[in-house]
């Protein structure tokens, strides 16, 4: 797949006072426009990989669907950018709450839970799976050396689902949900469980990835990078385990440490 | 403004196999709705800081506004997360334009302007600006060093509207958009030109903050990071000089290179 998602240009390198002429990767970013039902739904900006997985996992995800057997057809024109999903279903569901802000008391949740989607669709983290610290270091090692377009180009998003050993499946896309959306997407077409897993990611623990984490159902976040505040209040309430800044041999957690451990059980 | 961004908290951490609970500083995420005239516009994730600005400058950017006085009143309620912005038109412009996808050849640009309100907002850069080599390494150094909540939270972006000499005013988000908007809203606020301007960038340079440059209307974008295939053809077509990987003492021209000399004129 590493070839769809850059492309090489030439360019101007100023390196020790001197200009010169060489050629570059240059990451690709690709706008797709997804129509459900024959009625424009949303456009992405993503990387042009996986775009099956892609656009199944972002109607998971916004809740639209839960299963691969409510799509009836879907096509990809990948050379104009487009994704026509039929669905068995006539009516799109929860379409009134879109980009709709929520704000409320009853759910118990943290104030981030500000799309009514997302309360409908995010999971209380119920695994038990624990992994130890020295794992985690290792995972994220693991997904660092899988990831050719990053060091190419320094510019995509990776995120892996693993086990406590090893990495199942990695995706990389120039937008952070959308590495996300495809791990997401494979698993429900190919009908992975994903409650015991655990997710690797390059990038920030923001409250819009630890919200789709929640969604994806996994226990266990683990970023190279740091989370923010809503995110570590959400992981909080979700019961996930967030762990961030995994650089070298030392991390941080942010949320219900009891998931991370220092032997095996 | 510092202490808005970044919050402390209690974390675990763990260092040569050891765990340990420490004090850490984590960066604040902020949802904000904006009303135009009584109605929901848009709820965005920011940082909470300069709020008028980061409104104002993103209206403009939406093509909602072109000057601070089509605004009547503007009330910011911090503590819910609510901007109430009260226009003298009571008509939106443009409104039946947004998330509508464009594609049409009759415009000349790039396939990237699939928003109608960005063929309408953004601007092809007319300046004549130059500047040195190395003043791009230089500009890059100095707004680097004013990023201290980088430097703790590893957080937000930061950008900085210059002159080839200094930094005129610099502005961190953690949300990427956010930061440029509130560089564009201090410009209209304060009456400041920017088509002179230099704009300096610690992310990278997608077709939208590429875009977002045009809107602000600077001819010179640089930044720390890498730019995407989409953000160089819009800056090929836009007459904007693309910058990247300023990196030591070195970095890379992506577009029109005529505007960076090695000697200043």
């Amino acid at each position: 797949m590493t070839d769809s998602l850059s492309s090489t240009r030439s360019i101007t390198k100023y390196s020790h006072h001197l200009f010169s002429r060489v050629e570059d990767d240059i990451v690709i970013e690709f706008p797709l426009t997804i129509y459900i039902n024959n009625e424009e739904f949303a456009t992405m900006v993503c990387s042009p990989s996986n775009l099956e997985e892609l656009v199944i996992g972002f109607l998971a995800s916004e809740g639209i669907i839960h299963f691969k057997k409510e799509i009836k057809e879907m096509t990809i024109d990948q050379e104009r950018g487009f994704a026509y999903v039929q669905l068995h279903a006539t009516e799109i569901k929860n379409q009134q709450f879109f980009s709709k802000r929520f704000i409320g008391s009853c759910c118990g949740k943290s104030r981030q839970f500000y799309f009514q989607n997302d309360v409908r669709t995010a999971k209380t983290s119920m695994t038990s799976t624990t992994v130890t610290a020295e794992q985690c270091i290792d995972l994220m090692k693991k997904m660092q050396d899988t990831s050719v377009v990053f060091k190419n180009t320094g510019g995509v998003h990776n995120a892996s689902l693993c086990t406590a050993h090893e990495l199942i499946l990695s995706r990389s896309d120039i937008g952070r949900h959308n590495a996300l959306d495809k791990l997401y997407g494979y698993s429900l077409l190919n009908g992975i469980s994903v409650r015991d897993k655990i997710l690797v990611f390059s990038g920030r623990i923001s409250s819009e990835i630890l919200t789709k984490a929640a969604k994806i159902g996994v226990g266990i976040v683990l970023s190279k990078s740091a989370p923010t505040d809503l995110a570590i209040q959400l992981a909080e309430d979700l019961n996930i385990t967030a762990v961030g800044f995994i650089r070298g041999s030392s991390f941080n957690i942010y949320s219900h440490p009891k998931r991370i451990v220092l032997e095996s059980k």
